[in-house]
């Protein structure tokens, strides 16, 4: 049934498959779970709906957990068990399903005519007041089981298959998150049915109960040089010996030791959620274009159940890399749900008793991550949702004010901010910027539920005032990163959020530029995850050369180095042989990582010039910087439609079927008709 | 190893194991998980020991979940995955267990000479400071799953077989709490491998896809009666196919349609707790000596991870009921584990937002249980465990007091007491009564771990004179039920209460027991739950004829119904045939039922007149009443040893291996000399 779903308690089946993913991480034989509060579901909910029938009718309901249907009516009640037809009506009745269960979170399918489970019912979990029941589209048969995500296979067999070090190399076409399939041969012949570790037993953090060598093992890497390395690489398995699949895993180059190539029969399985093509690029400029398919590729990879940061590495839903996701998610999927599945599993269940992902920062990312992915899809009943987590959150934040107002961090509290050797005595100006920004958020959202809420307000303006005063050294003409310390020290990352989050103004906002943007003197960003923000900020303010140049020159340097999927992390000075390093690590550096696919943001927003101007994408503006290219021709999701842009270096050709669009050519303005 | 224990996050053992009792209950077909906030255990844990080794030593990890072994010492840090021997030391290193799991809580199991897993070792869930971990006695082993309790098992064969309405009656020599086996000897013959519903899939709530029709239906009753009622029977089950087995239920009979007694072999799996035998009770006065045995029997069914209500129905964990448990358990088997087991499941985790049970007394009787667990077993750990939760109980009860400062209920608040008539206008003088004695019970408490809390005397104070002007009824000579209504009206509840903690003064017990207590004119007691604070009260008040002429009607009453077990209401008057109704259902009343084990808290203390005078068991008392036997040879439990004492009419015998007992015959006190 179409107009039916499965129903469970909201956010219990985000928290769960959280959970999983965050449980997934497997690094060289172990496990390595997330290292922060990592939340349950509930296991005992009541489901319900009162329905007015106006003539009998019957239903089935189906569910995952122990429990009963009670049906009560005007002069009774009775209980049923699960998976058997009722009949119920006509009048008044109240269906409700009681379910327990202590393994995963309890759901429920109600199949009927009349009677049947979608977003009208509510949930309950005894301890707080009935709310709206969760819901997944993909889930909406009675046969599926919402315990167990079902992502899209689809079969790649390797492009190259070679012989190296006595053993077989397989290369895929590109990184892929797969379960690699091999068939040894020579068993075929012989009656090899001695009972291995199956690779589900072996899927790590399990008791290593000993790596019986009773078969091939595979081993599994982002690089050649991984696959080869069979010491420091990441993955190795032992096919399962029915299925004859490994675990499913980030793999380009997948190696055999000891066998040769007649052996083996060697393919992947990719799997993964298969989101609708809604945005395309093409141009005169090979490169970029290139940028935008390896950029689109790897987001893909990140984007699962959930924004994740790699596919090999951390496998975990960080909320300051799902920030930079929802940017990217805009112009290329502009899926709605994957935004809420990630902010639902961010933020876990009141009472907040430690920051999100344990770090400060990554808390107030979340919050002006609610903001985004409501002024993107007009997503009101999320937000309704999801509001008084936000309530919580900040109140939480507001147990840890200093005597300044300023927020400070507790006793093992993360103060990340960015990998960047910057001044952290105090009160960092950094986090109160983005602590600025989430009261202006907290405004926005509560304006838009129709709430009167001047505090927030106040609250933000106290707080830039207080920014203001103690951070802003007029002498260097710059925000300072901490003013406890009295160093006065000066880096990028609070002057770009200055500007990004309209704290600055237009005087300090030239002074930020000269002093320390365009000043060789502050040390460089060198993460991607920061990149994004400065390349933003410098989009913002009218730098899209630059921003352009930076494009060609790193995301362009990793694809010299052969990039198929963009890196955590890159040093264009780094030699080749130490190229996959980091945290001390010789395979390190996860090579597909999310934050890593900025460029289509910049190239959808600043230089297709493609800009929301009302809530839900029901207004935008195209303006197209038509200087850069000689020619292009891009796709680009606008609310449930697109746009179609074309330029051939003469005309420029726009097509939308998307209602409350705004051409911008040379200053002029344009309403854009529809036409798709 | 003796000295090596599974460990885990503190509480999630019981949490745990608790949802799969409370989730257990099953009625014709359908599942009943209990009706309260039911919690979750933790998924994410570090389990942490820093060693100070003095030579190289190796270890090995175990858990049922993924992670890893991080070994960290004065150089540096290594992870290793779990199952495999690691050797570290010598020097200082510390010890970290990274754990997480979605189904289960984590635990692990650390084998090693010097590095093992006990209580020295400490656990952080990545929100609350570190503390020390939990264990279970009966976990020492590292092949055993602390997420699969083990029961002892027992074969129990059918003490008579008949036929009957066309099938075959099983009967038991008493009722169980077992898994019947039936071996279908009619499929020995034939081929009959078609694939059936399993009874673990049958096992009620789960999707009842079909009951297939391939193979025996076993009806299994507490009494003859609903084993033959194939309508109103409870339990119904077709056995495992493999083991031939049904699920573990309460049983005394059990019947099987449309067969012959040469068709069939049917016995009993006894499964249960094996709590071992430390008091013993035989008298002249057969129809005492019988009450003890069933009242004996009937409390170790419902004692099992945890003291439940009863095995058939609701097979949950309630407070009220629990609370009396703990001092059948300090006269029975005193084994401190199982209350600890019980209070730890029952309070959940902090923040408490419902009152346990959903019932506001049953918080109450929470708070008392601790200190009564307390003063049995002189457990300070446990206390400094749970004192936390104590407080926040309180504070939780704070939240919801009236103007006058007491304790009303919240909406959805289940105000108890017990079924019985009574006015539950506004604040309730009774639940007063309890959350004085539970302020009291918060000093003694606080007392013992060395705290200074005034507060707690003062507040008990303040309540106790606001109960007295308020419900106190000078004319009546009682306390009222409730004085919003202005009705008066005065029930036994509070007055019982009065008495039993102390409220009343000399003056007003002597009125309450001339008004209240022996007047006929107030309803009696008809809940062997209330009876217990009754009879309890009368003991105390010197009326142990009247009591002693109670037990041989109420509970010797049953006996004469022919009870095995005692059960959860009894009405002497019903007749025959509708003895097993209650709730308006056929079979409805739980027939065993651990409430009404309580004559052996009563013979024992009152009767042997052993009483506790020193926290622990580390003073007591032995004033034996001689005068109601002609002849008892009794064996009692006492701190780690026991009192043995025998009467043969003129001679009374004692005998006890514990020290600080002192024997009273006549007012006359003897020290108790050790001599067993």
């Amino acid at each position: 049934m179409e107009n039916t779903f499965w129903i469970w308690y909201p956010g219990d089946f985000e928290l769960y498959h959280a959970m999983k993913q965050n449980f997934s991480r497997v690094e060289r034989g172990f496990g390595w779970p997330a290292f922060w509060k990592s939340e349950g579901f509930r296991n005992r909910v009541a489901l319900r709906r009162v329905y007015e029938l106006e003539q009998e009718t019957s239903f089935t309901v189906f569910s995952n957990a122990v429990g009963h249907v009670l049906v009560t009516w005007e002069n009774g009640e009775k209980k049923y068990p699960f998976g058997k037809k009722i009949t119920a009506g006509p009048g008044k009745v109240r269906i409700s399903i009681h379910a327990g269960c202590v393994e995963a979170f309890p759901c429920a399918y109600v199949q009927g005519e009349v009677i049947h489970s979608d977003k009208t019912w509510t949930a309950e979990d005894y301890s707080q007041p009935a709310v709206p029941v969760g819901v997944c589209k993909y889930f909406t048969k009675p046969e599926q089981n919402p315990t167990v995500w079902e992502y899209t296979e689809k079969e790649c067999r390797p492009v190259k298959i070679t012989e190296v070090n006595g053993g077989v190399l397989a290369e895929f076409e590109t990184e892929l998150t797969a379960a690699v399939y091999v068939n040894d041969k020579r068993k075929e012949t012989g009656d090899n049915q001695e009972r291995c570790i199956t690779a589900e037993e072996n899927n790590a953090g399990k008791n290593d109960a000993g790596n019986a060598e009773c078969g091939l093992e595979v081993y599994c890497g982002e690089s050649e040089d991984e696959a080869l390395d069979l010491e420091h690489c990441y993955y190795s398995w032992q096919p399962d010996p029915v299925t004859k699949r490994c675990p499913c895993c980030a793999v380009r180059f997948a190696f055999i030791p000891d066998c040769k190539a007649e052996d083996v029969e060697i393919t992947a399985f990719y799997q993964y959620v298969d989101f609708p093509k809604r945005a395309s690029f093409k141009s005169n400029d090979e490169k970029l274009n290139k940028i935008w398919d390896v950029a689109e590729h790897t987001f893909r990879l990140c984007s699962g159940i959930f924004f994740l940061d790699g596919v090999k590495r951390d496998k975990w839903i960080w909320s300051g890399d799902a920030y930079q996701s929802f940017f990217v998610n805009q112009y290329l999927l502009a899926d709605p749900d994957i935004d809420q599945r990630t902010l639902l599993a961010l933020r876990g269940n009141d009472p907040m008793t430690r920051h999100i992902n344990t770090i400060m920062d990554y808390s107030l990312f979340w919050i002006l991550g609610v903001l985004y992915h409501y002024e993107v899809y007009g997503d009101l009943e999320f937000v309704r949702q999801v509001y008084p987590k936000m309530c919580s959150l900040m109140e939480f934040c507001e147990e840890q004010l200093d005597e300044n107002g300023f927020l400070v961090g507790r006793e093992n509290d993360w103060i990340y901010i960015d990998w960047a050797d910057m001044d952290k005595t105090g009160a960092l100006c950094a986090e109160q910027m983005l602590f600025a920004a989430c009261w202006q958020a907290m405004a926005k959202v509560s304006d838009a539920l129709g709430e009167k809420n001047p505090e927030y307000t106040e609250k933000y303006e106290k707080l830039i005032s207080q920014i203001r005063k103690f951070y802003w050294d007029q002498e260097k003409g710059a925000f300072i990163d901490s003013f406890e310390s009295g160093k006065r020290n000066v880096t990028r990352h609070a002057n770009i959020f200055a500007i990004l989050f309209h704290i600055a103004t237009a005087e300090e906002q030239e002074k930020i530029l000269e002093n320390v943007i365009k000043n060789d003197a502050i040390p460089a960003i060198t993460t991607p995850y920061f990149n994004f923000f400065e390349l933003d900020m410098l989009c913002q303010t009218g730098n899209l050369e630059f921003v352009l140049n930076k494009m060609r020159s790193y995301w362009g340097g990793m694809l010299e180095r052969g990039a198929v999927t963009f890196w955590e992390e890159f040093d264009p000075k780094a030699p080749v042989e130490e190229q996959y390093d980091m945290y001390g690590d010789r395979f390190g550096k996860s090579l597909c990582h999310a934050w890593a696919a900025s460029p289509i943001y910049f190239l959808a927003k600043y230089f297709m010039g493609l800009k929301f101007t009302a809530v839900g994408g029901k207004a935008f503006e195209l303006e197209p910087h038509t200087e850069f290219f000689d020619s292009f021709d891009c796709t680009l999701p606008v609310a449930d439609g697109q746009v179609h842009l074309t330029w051939d270096g003469k005309d420029l050709k726009v097509e939308t079927n998307a209602e409350g669009g705004v051409l911008k050519v040379n200053g002029e303005c344009r309403k854009l008709e529809t036409s798709l």
